[in-house]
Order: structure tokens, then sequence, then C-alpha cells
């Protein structure tokens, strides 16, 4: 058997569940795609991915092997070059789905060369609209959701598609950093100055996205990062010390961005808005990796800490993604008391199949149906949702099968009540739009 | 195939292991039964089990709907309405199984229009206590440890089916609240007014459960709780400021609970108890919460602060219950190091079978196996004792039917002893009547 | 089907696969056999294994029954007894296979009752050399690596079968006990008295140790332990302090481990070893235990810590073992990262085939496979290299059997160039006698 099919060896439950997951659309609700570009244009845009780059350097190759300055064929080339070193990774078997799926690829492993007429026929350079429409329909795409900057235009695309989705790290995090003050003068046409000046720029910045059809806002928070209450008196001074961009000492920091944090998910329950919470990551970990290679975790952080803000905000949905692999429990147990916190997806270092494999069955087991947002992509390019999904799919029917039509006697329907909710139902209904009853309480 | 059958479709070794097991009464080591009225009088008393209660919250209903005031037929149809946002999960499989054992019920799940059916067929309101007799014996029930207050009278019921188990969490964690000293005078008569007074009164205490029939000593604690040996003088003043209700400051609090623990352990090797510590729970995260749905952890604990306990108490049996399903493997080489600690059941959070199986396959393999206590129902209601049990029952006849017989070679015989020592012979040997040696001792 | 055959029911790629990889000599890059006396002389020395005294002990042996100035025969009739409270235990299985390999015992299980003849035939007092020879060859043992303490002549034996490995405990965590200085004078001929004194002397050990065919250079750290770069300045008094074995501050404790951890690293680089990194135990948590089981883990770390030494030494290769099983996700997203970071093994309380599956099947999935290294012994004794090895063997082969040649549509022959590289290719690679160049380079 080879890896074009889908479904390989799988239980004969498993394998009708899957047949039918696969039929249904993919709904998305996190993504990096460039609605001017969804789709790649080239193989390099493909092989570019930091899985790749940062797995081949991992196992040898130098960053400047895939340096930006280099001709896009020539970091094809010396990326393909190290594909045999990583060729029994989950992330080497999308590539392969994409190769076969999209490019016309025939064989099991890609090597260098395969490079030449991979990459003549992955050239879309000339046809990228149509290149675009076709992996979507490929897809089965209904909607995939964005990461847009707070500064982004949000003009150029179809939002029923490319869901605009507002990420505020740079907010919450970067706000002493020299520019995003700026950055936010410019998009909101506030005169940033302090505390009362920036409030009224989020709140800016909220009205326009969801007026141009954001339906979350998004962040992701470090191991350290505990939300409180803002302490607006306490904050005055620190705020105003970092638009003006002079230097803060770590609690002025911490202060800072513990206030822009509140007051961000103020605004979420202003606006309707569910704020997916991705927590975990510590930037620029291995500063001489790849780029998107550089960020690690530390895996000591508990949802403990979040114990505020989700009793706080207890009309804002909180769909929560953790980095760190062993904190996955914490998390179906937070999901199973908490009726604001939602088991998202599988992240990053996470989203292996041992590990998801792990995860479902206990968020399955012990988290209520309505509740689970099943699976997101991550992915920059339109390629990648496919591979991704259907690895996501693949561990999901195995589950069902196992756990619940073999072991629990349900029938095939009853585990594709669970699968549609966790895949299609729960995202469209988590993640509609802003209703009008909470637009209104503004 | 329905969910009437425990034995579902399992594997061949797995299916004979399950029905022999099945055949053993069960050793329940601890519960929350009420021995006045250990099985249900109604279907309220059934769903509003805060594992049903807590999910339907967590999935939407609001608490409201659940409320103590409202008539029990109201709560349960309130409740009913919401069956279906949850019926994924292992806990609603527990419901079901206990309808079509104990209620007559024939379909797979559980909706709105069974609850008046179901309703009549549960009320036992007039024969209660032929109805408890019943559900102990269709449970094959041996014994079920209770968890008593330390002011509980222990009269009125057979010990030796009911076991009482000195619930200590007030004396060690609350001390200074408003009651607890009175309690403490009422049931001893000392007149506890210091650290010596409160050691005769406890001292009172462990005599009456022992004289009484009480097998264990159990405790809860938080995981900010690390045991050390008391400093009697340096706790001298915090005890009688926490005994006359004054206010008291972080570190004296620190200094009591330490205090009180160690001397609680000092009474369990003084009188030959097994010593249950249950660790992790943080009271009160959700406070919005439904009764009994409000507590959750921070999985940041570790063993490691138990060390001085397990090295001064060597004569104490500590079977030790882990709240967090990550901080499982820790509790298995912890007792595959130290002769006095032993691995028991699986815990609220962690008492779903993705865990189950994870922790039990480690603890088989690593674990002597007189050493290990295989599980215990945790339960409110005798009702609940079957489903629980019958749910670790299959996952234990999988695990050694996959881990040993399949891929160990074992015969089915060898592996039915590793199950009746976890579930029958260790329980009743650790949680024997303490012996009269070490009574004597005293 | 009986504990003999290594295949057992496995499932059919399975077995086709551990035949396959049953067949390849076995590498050990870590163990702590002694060179002069590698094969056990008796059976006590087999039973004598700290995991099945400890074990033992746990189960309620007496220490005193294995203490040290008992005749062996006792010790062994002593745990002998023992032996029935934990034939459940993996440990135990690899004794069963011990005896069945290499003694002629036919059964499944060892009881007092097989001792006497289980000992006469596991005598090989007068005939060492030969019985050494022939456990090698039945073991197909290509390479195993020793544990030599620093002043370790290494003088009397095939370096090529035996290979020397610098453990370094000593220097860095051990400093200031008694007779450390004392013997790294006798070693080195270096009147180690300050710093510079003692660079000179672990310089001059890393010249003697390369010269001598070691290969790797290797430690064991506490959970508490965090490598930062060496502040030479502020470490000059705590290390003449220590040197001189006068009384230190804990401050003082750190900086000179930290100091001499990092001066570690530095001749790592210099002299092109790897450097193993054993990350977690805590010793002699359990005083009372028998030797080799007092040490116990705070489950409590992050490879985080290792950030400013895995960026700094990037010319290094850090083979990371860690104890805690729970940690095992974080070496896989670390390895995944930084090139210089290879997962090794499973460790002590992580050797246990449930632990082991679980992070196989991660590492597998996440790592380039060019950076596996699969699988070390811990050996003390020749005749536990096969059955440790085999168990592993087992796993890995239905680790990929399962997740790759079933679930991937793989075929056999690439399920084993990821097994090969696990345990033979890289192994050998990564463990090469330093390279001529980086010799130079000194």
């Amino acid at each position: 058997m080879t890896a074009e099919s889908p479904f390989r060896r799988v239980s004969e439950p498993a394998r009708e569940l899957l047949e039918e997951i696969r039929r249904w659309p993919i709904f998305d609700p996190h993504s990096h795609i460039d609605p001017h570009r969804p789709a790649a244009r080239d193989l390099d845009e493909i092989l570019g991915y930091h899985y790749y780059t940062e797995l081949a350097h991992s196992a040898g190759m130098p960053a400047a092997d895939v340096a930006p300055e280099l001709p896009p064929r020539a970091r094809v080339e010396n990326l393909a070059r190290r594909l045999a070193t990583l060729d029994n990774t989950v992330q080497y078997s999308w590539l392969v789905e994409i190769a076969r799926t999209f490019h016309g690829f025939e064989g099991d492993r890609i090597g260098p060369e395969d490079v030449p007429g991979l990459y003549d026929r992955a050239l879309h350079d000339r046809d990228g609209a149509a290149w675009d429409e076709k992996v979507w329909r490929t897809t089965n795409l209904e909607a995939v959701f964005l990461t847009n900057d707070f500064d982004d235009p949000l003009e150029g695309w179809d939002v029923e598609k490319y869901v605009p989705c507002l990420r505020t790290d740079d907010l919450a995090l970067k706000l002493h950093r020299p520019g995003t003050v700026e950055r936010l003068k410019a998009a909101t046409g506030v005169d940033v100055g302090d505390l009362e000046g920036l409030r009224a720029a989020i709140g800016a910045l909220f009205e326009r996205f969801v007026a141009r059809g954001a339906r979350a806002c998004a962040v992701s928070l470090p191991p350290d990062f505990a939300p409180r209450p803002a302490a607006p008196k306490r904050a005055v001074t620190p705020i105003r010390r970092a638009l003006r961009g002079l230097d803060l000492r770590p609690d002025e920091h911490d202060e800072i961005r513990a206030t822009v944090f509140w007051m961000l998910a103020e605004f979420c329950a202003d606006f309707g808005l569910p704020f997916d919470l991705m927590i975990g990551p510590v930037r620029d970990v291995y500063p001489a990796g790849v780029a998107g290679g550089r960020d690690l975790f530390d895996r000591r952080v508990s949802l403990y800490e979040y114990r505020a803000l989700f009793n706080h905000f207890s009309g804002v949905t909180f769909p929560v993604s953790t980095l760190a692999p062993d904190a996955g429990a914490e998390l179906v147990a937070y999901s199973w008391i908490f009726p604001n916190v939602l088991p998202m997806g599988h992240w990053w270092y996470s989203n292996v199949p041992a590990f998801i494999a792990a995860d479902l069955k206990a968020r399955i087991q012990a988290v209520p149906k309505v509740k689970l947002l099943g699976y997101y992509s991550d992915a920059y390019k339109l390629e990648f949702i496919l591979p991704k999904f259907d690895m996501y799919r693949r561990v999901l029917a195995e589950t069902l099968a196992g756990e619940a039509v073999v072991k629990q006697g349900w029938t095939v329907e009853r585990a594709l009540e669970v699968a549609k909710l966790a895949l299609v139902d729960n995202p469209r209904r988590v993640f509609e739009k802003p209703s009008r009853a909470a637009r209104a309480a503004i």
C-alpha cells in the first residue's frame, strides 16, 4: 500500500468512519494563510515551511542553506538533499501527500532527483488565482481563519472564506517595542499617549475588525504569564512609559502585559468574540535556528494561573491550545469544569499523532461533545490544510473506532455525531459572526 | 452490540479475563456513601451526582437549573434536557449502565423522553432498606469504605459492610474555621485550647474510630502542601490562635497544617491505620460552578515534597492517589522504591479510561504486584459502584490481555493472579482491621 | 507460548521486523560494566542488581536480607523467597530471560525451589574469562560503553569492546567532598589548588581518557541544576575553598557546580567528545533503602534550563536522557529544534515498556531519524544487556509495525532503515573515535 491512500490499513469501523468524515467540508479556525497569496506559488513556498527547514537544520543542514537571499530553486535543492534524514517524520508525510495530491507525484519518498520535475509542476507564478481556487476546491474548504496583525487593512479578499482574526501578541507582549505605538496610531488615528488613549485605540481596532468580519481574537502567551485583573492605577505610569519608548523595569513589563491582556479580554466580552489562547511558547530559545524554528517552551505551566481570567470573563469563550504535550491532560480537566474553556486542536509540538491520539482519547471520554474544537491547520499555505487535517481525521477515526465503536459498542452513526461536532458544527457555532445582541450591548 | 454487555467487543483473552474478574466480590476502599441512605432513593440522587451537573453546566446549563431548592423532579428534567450534550463521556456511560442494570432501561441513550418512566422506576422512598440490599447484592459488594467526618457518631450500621474511615481534611486544613474547634470539643469532651489539648482530642478521635471499626485515615491535600516534621515549639502559638478563632498570617496557617498533618501521621503509626493521601486538589477554583464541580488542580506537583513523610513514618502504609493525570508516572516510581507507598486507584480527573490505561500499564510493569491497590469507586450512592468498577475491570482485563498475555506470553491464570491481588487480596490485606499488636503498642 | 521466545504473539509485520532487528549486533552506548569482571560470576551478581533488591525491599523484604556482609548464597536465597511478590514486573522478565538464555532454565517463573540448581549452573568463579566471552558472543555484542571514574587507570582491557567513558559527577557535583581533590591530584599529577589548577587537571584527564580510547563524557544532573556560562571571577574563591575542603554556602556550591560543568563542556568541545546528559535524579531520597535503590526524582524539570548550554556549545553533541517519564515529550521537542540535542535511550524509571512505547512513538514521528539514539543497557553485568535490548527491540518492532507499516503504509524495509539507524548506525557515528581534526584543534 502506498502513501497515496489516506485510508491505509485501518480497522473496518475506522475505515467506515474515515470515509464519511473525509466527505465533510473543512472548517479551519486557525491558520497563517496570506489571503492575497493563499496557495504556494512554487515548491520553495512548500519546502520553506519551518517544519522542513528546522528539521533539516536539526539534522545537520546549515541555516545558510535556506537563507532568504538565495534563489528559491537553490533553497529547494539544498533542502531536498536533506530530506532523507527526516523521512520518518509526520511532517515529511504531509509533504509527500501534497506532492501526490497537488503535483502529480507518484512515489513514496521525495529526494533530490525529484526536484526538477516537482519544481516545474509546482510552479504557479502565472496562474496564481486559479491555483488558489483549485487547491481550495480539492481541499473542500469551507472557511479558513487568518492571523491578522492589528494594523492589517483587511481589504481585498472574501472574508467569508478567509476569515479575519485579530492577533494581539504585539499589543499584549510588545507594546514597548519600537514601531508598535506608531503602527497603532496609524491604524486607528488615535493619538495614543496614555492608558485611556490605548483603550480607545484598541477599541477602534476591535470595531474595525468586527466590521470587516473578524470572528476571533487570538494571542500566544509565554509560560511565565499569569493573567490577573488589571489594576489601572498601577498601570498608568508603566503604560505611559512604554508608549513613549522609555526603558522599563521587569515589574513594569509585567504590569503592562497584564493590563493590556485584560483589556483585550474586556473587548472580546464587549464584541462577543471568542479569545483563542495559545499557551506556552517561549520565543527565540535557539536564536541560531532557521526562521520559524527558534521557539520552544518550558513544560512547567499550569492552567491554574488562568483561573482569574476564566472566572471573571464568564461570557467570553476561550478556545485553548497548549504547547507542551504533557499539559494536555490538564486542559481536559479545565474544559470539563469551566463552561467557557474549550480544548482546541493540537498545536505545533503537540501536533504529532502520538500526542494527538493520547489527548483526543481523553477529550472524547471526558469533555462534553458540544465543546470539542477538533483541529486547525496552523498552515501558511493552503496546500498544507489537507494533509494536516487528514492526519487528524485518521487519528480521530481510529480513536472513535477503537474506544467507542469497539470498546463501548457504539454504532458508527453515534461515533460520527461526535466527529461532526468536533470538526464542523462546533467550530461553525463557536466562531459564528458576532451576534447583533452582543454588538448592541456595547 | 448494546451498552448492556459489559464485555462489548474485546479480544479473546480480554474476554476470558473479564468474565472471571467480574465474578469476584467488590472491595471498595474509598467512597462517600452515606451508610444511613446508601442507595439512591430517586433519580435525582443519581443525576445529581456532580459529574452530571458539572458536565451539563460546562456544556451550557445554568447552575440554577439544578439548585437545591428546586423539586427533585424538576432538577432531573432540567438535567435530562442536557444529557445529549455529554453523551460521549465515560460518566454518561455509567448512567446508562445504572439505568439498564437497576431500572430496567433498555435503550442505549437516555433523553428527556425517558425521564417519566425512569423516574418512576427509580423511586425507592418507601422501600429504601430493601433497595439498598438489592443494589448491594447485585453489585456483589463485600465492603465499602466510608468517608466520615471526625465528629460522626459512627452508629447505626454494620461496620463490616460500611467500613468507617476517618477523614481529616477539617483538622489538617480547616482548624481555624468557625465550628471546627466546637465540633472537636463536642466529639471528644476534651477542652481543646492548645497544642497538647489538640493532641489529646485527636487521640480520642482515633480511639473512638478504631473502636468503631475504622480501618483507614484519609486526607486530601492541595498542591502547595509539603509535609515536614513538626516543630512543636514553633507551632504552639499559631495553634492556640487558630483554636481561639483569631486571624492568622499565611506562615501561621502553614505551620498549623504541617503540625496537625504530622500529628495525624503519628496517630496512624500508633493505631496501625493506613493513611490515604489524596494529593492535588485546589478547592473552589471555579466558585460559580455547581456544587461539587468547583475544584481543580495545579499540575505542578511532585511526590518529592513527601519524602520526609515517607521516610519518617516507615511503619505507616500510605495508599496514594494523585489528581493530575500527568503525575501518575511519578507515583509509579515512588511506589517502586518506598515500601510504604502504594498506588491506589484512579482518582477523579484521572478516572477516565485513557488515563487509567496509561497508568495501569506502567503500574503493572513496574510496581510489585502485592502493592497494587486497583480501584475505588469514590461514589456517593451504591448504584455507581458497579459501573465504575466495571469500567476499571474492562481496562484491567484489556491491559493484562494486551501487555501480559499477548506480548509477554503469560497464561490467563497468571494474569488473573495479578488482577486478584489488585482488586481483592491487596485491599483486604492493607485495610484489614488494625492488629492487636499495633493497638497494644500504643 | 512461553517466555522463551522473544517474539511471543506479535503482529505479522512486527514479527518480521523483530526477526531482522535481532540479527544486528548490539552497540551499547551506556553501561556500568566492570571491564575486569564483565559477566556475573555467580547468581548473587545477577539477583544483586538493584532492581531486584529494591523491588523486593519495596514489597516487604528487610534491607538486611541482602546486606553486603552476608554470604552470596544467603543473599540469593533471601531474595528468591521474595520474587513471587514482583513477578509481574518487567525487571523480573529480564531475570527469567537471563536464566533461560544463559543458565539452561526452562520454567516461566523462578522461585526459591529453583535456587539450588540455578546457583550451581550460574557459578563461574573458575571460568570467568571464558564465560565473559560466551555471554559476549551470545549477546552478539559489538561494543559496550563503560562509566569510568575520572581516576580509573583505564588499563587491562580491550577498549574497542569495552569503550571508556569519562563519568564526571564527582567533579561537577562533589568537588568539595573529602577525597575528590586528592584523587584528582593523584590521577593527574597536577597540584590542584585553584581554578586554573583545576582546569589544568581536568584537561589532563581528558587527554588521558581520549588517548585511552574514551568516546564520551557523561554526567547525571539533579533537577535543580541549571547550566549557565561560567563567571570565572566569581568562581575563583568558592573553587579555592572547595579544593581546600572548607565549608561552603549554598550559593558557593551552586557557583562551583556551574563552573565545573561549563568547563567540562568546554573540554568536550575541545576534544570532540559527545557529552551525555542524564537529567533528573535526586540522590538518597530514601536513605533507608537498599544500595542503588535510594534515588528518585522531582518531576518538575524542564530542558528550558539547558538553553544556554545548547546554544553556547553548538559544536558539542549532547545525547540526552531524562529520568521523569512525563518529561519525555519535551525532549522530543528540544531534539527536533536543537541540532546538538539527541534523545538517547530510555532511562531507569522511564525504562518500562509503557513509557518506552509512548516516548518512542513520538520520537519516531517528530525527530529526524539520523538523530535517534535508540537504547542503552545501563547494565552492571553483561547478562542484562540481551534481555534489556530485547525488551526495547520488541517495543521498537511493535511501534514501527503499528504506526509506520500498518498506519502509514510503509514497507518493512523502510521501517528497518529507521530501526537500523536508531540501534546501530547512529550510535556508531555519534560515538565514533574523536576525529583527528577535533584533536588537532586543541
